[in-house]
């Protein structure tokens, strides 16, 4: 049940070792989901308790620490040797205040002699919450902490073949779903029953291969509703003549994501909105353009903010960020973003969701795509139509 | 678009009030979602960014702070006026070592002249990071920090009228998506076809309602794979004949979840199955029969366990925990759970997930309810045939 070879896996042990001496981090505790599974391949949804993944030279193999109810899971979904898959007992779940999963995760870091060395944490991941820190805090009196938030996502960074494929077929998911949700928006149409379908096609796949849950639900407001950047489905709202529909969706393979962004007007759009489409997927076009290796984030950034500017619009928001690995809340891998002042460089293999959007008064438009650095430029990952969609 | 009477978010807020004095918190800074909701309405996907509640006696209503994206959505959903929806912009998102929304949440505080307050923390809420936790320290070092981790959890246990109202639609939903599903389950279907017309169903609602994203996806191991508590589908996958399937769906209304779960033979069960089964079913009806108000979660663990003892069995597990509404990850309201040393008293319009399962070497069976505690006993919100459903 790996996702990926063994060989794939001791890769990426070495890419975050070097990345740790780099950081002077002798002893890596790796809490986020999608950083645990990329470095052991586990998978579950377990990410509502407390569990880990350590990383040390002084440890042979990666040691990760679940819920004894959910050995069985990093049993059938981690590549380590069983003597590395460590269940803590339920009672550590009880009374948190009192005795916590940090503290068991503590007592292995003193019983493998790690606990006076210099040990990262990621303190602003997804579900490390101040409680374990305080936790940790004071069951290693002698562990001197840092902060390596985002050591493993940097190493994320750029994509394997086999990860690619994973998005490729994310991405023939979303097209599909996508495809079929705006075939169904028409005047009078429950939004829920469009939703339901969106959720349908991204478990049902391409076909061939199926599809797992997005990391985010579908966001899909129409009308006036638009103007907001995170809203779903309304569960009794009907479409409207003469309404803007928003749609950010997903598809998602062995947790590795392709999102994409439409946007669809009911009946005859008004000349703001034709206009306002028509700037977004110019400034889209020139963005993926200029982007190939060696470029700076915020290049791209200023090739998009310049191309609208000239339509006399500015949008203070990031227009883009990378994507592949994740698991709830959200698809981002948090790393780089097109946005003013990034200066990480662009490399091959690298995959980006480029996110182009205008929320103005009343309404919001996005064409999106997500996209792989190459070799000489960029390639979108999603193949779709790039432009307003107009259901009348 | 309010979820409730704003009379209804009153009465929440002089709750939450109330145990601030009995907590002795001056200033309570909120940021699980689902607490964010149930004092202010809010209601939008951007959890996945920092944002906000704070309580005060010194302010006239709760302030939600959310990102500038998410006015909108705090505009349509909040009952509070203008004013106290405070949008920040995105630079505080960008370099987050460097300045972040707690900064901005600390100014706002400070300018409020609350930093020298007594000021709740909920440090142990999913999302409230290690890193929020550093931020907060440093910019207020007046301020006296407390943990109030679960004091809005505790005040959302008793339910209204119309969260029960909503739960009973959840209801509905889950009882449609789990016989539609059991109906699908046959050998050579392959799982995520049953999985994606799971996630149809449950956005489908019951009917006239519509239903909402549930806060974890649904859980459906099966085979071998069923040892494991927290598997979803396989993507590829075929069900076959003797094997046991687990399904763990919720339906979602208005963020207000009904979970229910079922276990399903594919073929002729084995004696161990079917034996292992009704001790599980026995086990819940006796608990069933116990619970009342007055009593306490702890006895009725007891009740549950001294049931499968006879037979043989021990778990040792949590095997019920409230439940209302929530966000991902996982819809679970993290107060009061039937445990061993759990002394919290059942009282009327507490709702409950009681979760009896039984996890044996390589199969796990459980049959469970969500239930309201009424004026006299308990009555089951979801309506489902306890059984092992058999498909040959």
């Amino acid at each position: 049940m790996l996702a990926f070879e063994i060989s794939e896996y001791k890769n990426r042990l070495t890419s975050v070792k070097r990345s740790m001496q780099e950081e002077n981090v002798e002893v890596l505790l790796i809490t986020d989901p999608a950083n645990m599974n990329y470095i052991s391949g586990y998978d579950a949804m377990s990410y509502y308790v407390p569990q880990c993944v350590i990383v040390a030279n002084e440890l042979e193999e990666p040691v990760i620490i679940v819920r004894l109810q959910d050995h069985y899971s990093a049993d059938q979904t981690c590549w380590m040797k069983k003597e590395n898959l460590i269940p803590y007992p339920d009672k550590y779940l009880w009374e948190p205040k009192v005795l916590h999963v940090m503290d068991f995760v503590s007592d292995f870091i003193k019983e493998k002699k790690l606990d006076t060395k210099r040990i990262g944490l990621e303190m602003d991941a997804y579900y490390f919450t101040a409680h374990w820190h305080v936790k940790l805090q004071n069951a290693l009196p002698n562990a001197n902490f840092t902060d390596a938030t985002k050591l493993v996502n940097w190493v994320r960074g750029p994509k394997s073949t086999k990860e690619l494929e994973y998005m490729n077929i994310a991405a023939r998911t979303v097209e599909k779903t996508m495809y079929n949700a705006i075939e169904k928006i028409r005047p009078g149409v429950r939004e829920n029953y469009v939703a339901a379908g969106v959720m349908h096609d991204q478990i049902m796949g391409p076909g061939v291969f199926g599809g797992d849950f997005t990391s985010l639900p579908p966001v899909m407001p129409a009308g006036d509703r638009t103007a907001a950047a995170h809203f779903s489905w309304t569960t009794e709202g009907k479409y409207k003549n003469n309404q803007l529909v928003y749609m950010e969706l997903a598809g998602c393979y062995k947790r590795y994501h392709a999102p994409l962004t439409r946007t669809i007007y009911i009946g005859e759009p008004p000349e703001v909105v034709r206009k306002t489409t028509e700037v977004c997927i110019e400034g889209l076009n020139k963005a993926l353009d200029f982007i190939k290796p060696g470029v700076t984030c915020e290049e791209v950034e200023r090739v998009w903010q310049s191309s609208i500017n000239k339509h006399g619009i500015e949008k203070e928001s990031r227009m883009g960020y990378t994507v592949g690995l994740s698991y709830p809340p959200v698809w981002a891998e948090d790393t780089a973003y097109f946005k003013p002042g990034e200066k990480t460089v662009l490399k091959p293999n690298m995959t980006f969701h480029i996110m182009p959007g205008v929320w103005l008064e009343g309404y919001g438009v996005a064409i999106t795509e997500t996209i792989r650095i190459t070799e000489t430029g960029c390639e979108t990952i999603t193949k779709f139509p790039r432009k307003l969609f107009i259901n009348d």
